[in-house]
């Protein structure tokens, strides 16, 4: 059962980041420099925000150090702004492919049992209260959010 | 084990239903009639889609028979268009929160090990091999679904 859990949350992150490399594929470095929506992020912060929550997630789960440190502040404690402009859109494909690749490596050897530890962001104490805030957890809500954001940056296909 | 699966994905699906509901308070009708972007699907397409696509999980997991087959049309076989009129924007609320709150019903009645039964809509000799296709599959993958609109919805709000 643990596996089928475990293979359920890895195909639908998969599939997700799947769809996400053949929309950034389709998508110029010009189109992905303009904002989805007229008033809204642009598709490079929404990039660099993804690239920034899947480093963060090798971190929770305990993966290694954060490979992108330098980003958080600009995709992450800040909304879309001039700090973006530091990157080049070079720059935010090649974080985005270096975490997902880490990423992929770090699931590789995780065992199922692996994904039913707690996260590095809850204590000891709640998580033998919560058994749920475990590393599947962090892999399932980073998912839904690589959704939400991949349903605005289709907006940038022609 | 399996209690924990399920909350978890049953959490992540109430918790964008939520955000979901809050979004569709805080937006007019007017508003709600607007395309979420230009030249993209109007907020009243979405809304019958997400509402469909709920009414959709209902007899994929053997909760009933489809409550708004009279929707499907319009908001599923097609793209945005003249079809999506016939709706009021009142009749789209209704048909989201009568959707949900049978889903509510249905799933409240389901024990732990009744999101790994088989959906409706694989066989049973592909779900021997395949025990990853169950219910609770048929909601992860829903709820992404939600996610993903659901950024798109966002961008009504003023």
């Amino acid at each position: 059962m643990e596996n089928t859990m475990v293979k359920m949350a890895l195909d639908a992150w998969y599939g997700t980041v799947k769809r996400a490399e053949a929309l950034l594929e389709q998508l110029t470095d010009e189109q992905l420099s303009m904002a989805v929506a007229p008033g809204r992020n642009r598709g490079t912060y929404l990039l660099g925000h993804l690239a920034v929550a899947g480093d963060h997630m090798r971190t929770l789960l305990n993966l290694g150090e954060a490979l992108h440190p330098n980003m958080v502040e600009a995709f992450i404690r800040n909304p879309d702004g001039p700090a973006v402009d530091a990157f080049t859109v070079s720059d935010l494909r090649n974080a985005w492919k270096t975490v997902n690749a880490d990423l992929n490596d770090g699931f590789s050897k995780m065992k199922a049992e692996d994904w039913f530890l707690k996260h590095n962001s809850v204590s000891a104490e709640d998580f033998a209260k919560e058994p749920h805030r475990n590393r599947l957890n962090v892999l399932i809500s980073r998912t839904n959010h690589l959704n939400y954001h991949l349903g605005q940056m289709a907006f940038l296909k022609g």
